[in-house]
């Protein structure tokens, strides 16, 4: 079985939502003690759960999230607020627990894994590391390379590490497949969200400068030459546009850490676990996922719209309508884990709420 | 010891935000490991919960949602899509156990307390009943009366009866304050939303055809029948625009439950307990706490705006942001339990995250 096969077998595998399920959930939520819709968008929610999940009985209760970690050679250029050296230093962060994520994964009762999959330079965690600090805090390496090129006037890395990258992913979202409800991704590295623009820009055909932000917060100068930077870029990788493929997106301006969400995704969507979005780096990741196989738009759920703008360009591509609008940039996941909680009580409700029948309590006026 | 005497002390003993606290929670906030504000509206509720409970150390864990029924004699001119023996079968649902509201708060690990304000026929639970449906299930008796009068050519209650309602949401507030970090209040009460509306219409000035919308779901001829209604009753009431105080608005187009809610505020606030607003109904009384004292609106969270047009009127008017917008129009404090996990995330984010001096990680470029 070579490599290739085995990414167009997953894609195969990811099945189309079960409408069935989405109709009889639908029949049970409308018998429950509340007026027809009334839950909004919760509703929605167990809806989409349950043709994800294929069962009449949606749950979010086992929660996964999978932070992987990266560098870049784009950095070199001055696109970022923070040093390079700060996604091998908030690795340990996350091993240590005392991390945004640690702590949001703690509070939704999810388990945390932590995945080197290029970081220029490790440090070592300063913190207990004691497994305490949001279920398992062990890293997982699936280093391929002390990051990526810069992809100004080249490919940020090989077909080969592209390739290599999804597949990581995949195998990680169906390892841990079986008894998961619900998966999420979060990213590291310092000058992804450049990459992520640059992703943007080449998909959709957005112009570069409205999918430039000021990612972990550049100055006007800095958002002036990040602006310049991934415009030159884009020019340079245009012939892109031609459709080569999403391997081919990922090669050129991808991550490896971006890559490895892509694959985590569509191993998810493989499994029936549903993907919940986090923020830009997430969103971009899942726009490579579906140049690879479109069908995996159908597994997931968008956790948040943040303030940067290609975030927006990007969920509207993927015609995805987020949960909350609460100008989050931080990304490691967070916004996904921040609305856990949510989804969980959409499926609470569907499965605990008393039907009219059985409340003995008056229906609507027919 | 008047009743009145108590009410102005109540008032009197609203405090203002604490600035400073606040002050230094911005300064904690901008060391943790993160951009700065990159946390966005989750670091903003950290600010809001120190500010209204005075301390460094804003905490969310200890919630309490009270819901308050009672019945409305406007329901005799058609304004809703449900019978008004409804509220009472409701009553007995929420007792049971089986309601949207038990469900989400035991999700959030919040007690519930269940207060009769005004029901007209209480029937017996059908549900076990054994205090573990959302905490303590206990029905407490604050009855006024089997329901108000309709509003749409006189009173809907007296001048003794909407401050009784008050006094005992205060009374109630102020017993659970202790060791409480959050309180709710949700309702229940069969043509609760033509009052509501009519609050907000007299309140604010809003033309009544613009404040009300369709409750429960109530179909076109139904909706042009309450505009109808409440637009008649804003007439005949129309010289309270005079502003002659949030106790006679209560008296004159209020519900028992809705007067209960505005005194429950008004306690909460006098002991430095946020409030999250629920729904269109708890907004509605957000709006009479504050013609009664305009500084309990500093204490107030709104949960979420719903498709009911007066709710967007009523936040406006209180200058407030919702967490979400999801379409919710039940009640029963279900918005508001529902984002009690997100206030809660806000505080562990500030009690727990890392700063870049203890986790070794480098400061963004200045």
């Amino acid at each position: 079985m070579t490599t290739t096969t085995t990414l167009e077998q997953v894609c195969s595998a990811i099945p189309h939502p079960d409408e069935a399920a989405r109709r009889r959930v639908q029949a049970r939520l409308d018998q429950l003690t509340k007026p027809p819709g009334s839950l909004g968008r919760l509703e929605d929610l167990a809806l989409r759960l349950a043709a994800i999940q294929a069962t009449d009985t949606p749950r979010a209760a086992r929660k996964l999230v999978v932070v992987m970690a990266g560098d870049h050679g784009i950095t070199q250029a001055g696109v970022s607020a923070y040093p390079a050296e700060v996604t091998g230093q908030m690795v340990a962060n996350f091993l240590a627990g005392g991390a945004a994520i640690n702590v949001l994964a703690r509070h939704a009762q999810a388990r945390l894994l932590v995945v080197d999959m290029g970081v220029r330079t490790l440090v070592a965690s300063r913190g207990p590391n004691d497994g305490t600090a949001g279920g398992s805090n062990a890293l997982i390496s699936r280093r391929l390379g002390p990051g990526t090129r810069s992809f100004l006037d080249g490919p940020a890395m090989s077909g080969e590490q592209a390739l290599a990258a999804l597949l990581a992913g995949i195998e990680i979202a169906q390892r841990e497949a079986d008894g998961l409800d619900l998966i999420a991704g979060g990213d590291m590295g310092i000058g992804n969200t450049s990459a992520s623009s640059a992703i943007l820009a080449l998909a959709t055909g957005a112009p570069a400068a409205a999918v430039v932000g000021r990612g972990t917060g550049v100055d006007d100068p800095g958002l002036a030459r990040k602006r310049d930077i991934v415009e030159r870029a884009v020019a340079f990788h245009g012939d892109w546009r031609e459709r080569r493929g999403g391997v081919d997106l990922l090669r050129r301006v991808g991550g490896f850490e971006i890559a490895g969400l892509a694959g985590l995704m569509l191993g998810a969507a493989s499994r029936r676990v549903p993907i919940v979005l986090d923020g830009f780096i997430a969103t971009a990741a899942a726009v490579a996922a579906c140049e690879i196989c479109p069908r995996v738009r159908h597994a997931m759920i968008a956790a948040h719209r943040s303030a940067e703008p290609g975030h927006r360009v990007a969920l509207d591509y993927l015609g995805l309508e987020p949960l909350l609008e609460w100008d989050l940039h931080l990304g490691e996941g967070t916004g996904a884990a921040l609305v856990f909680p949510l989804l969980d009580a959409a499926c609470k409700l569907l499965a605990e709420m008393a039907t009219f029948a059985s409340a003995g309590v008056a229906v609507q006026h027919s």
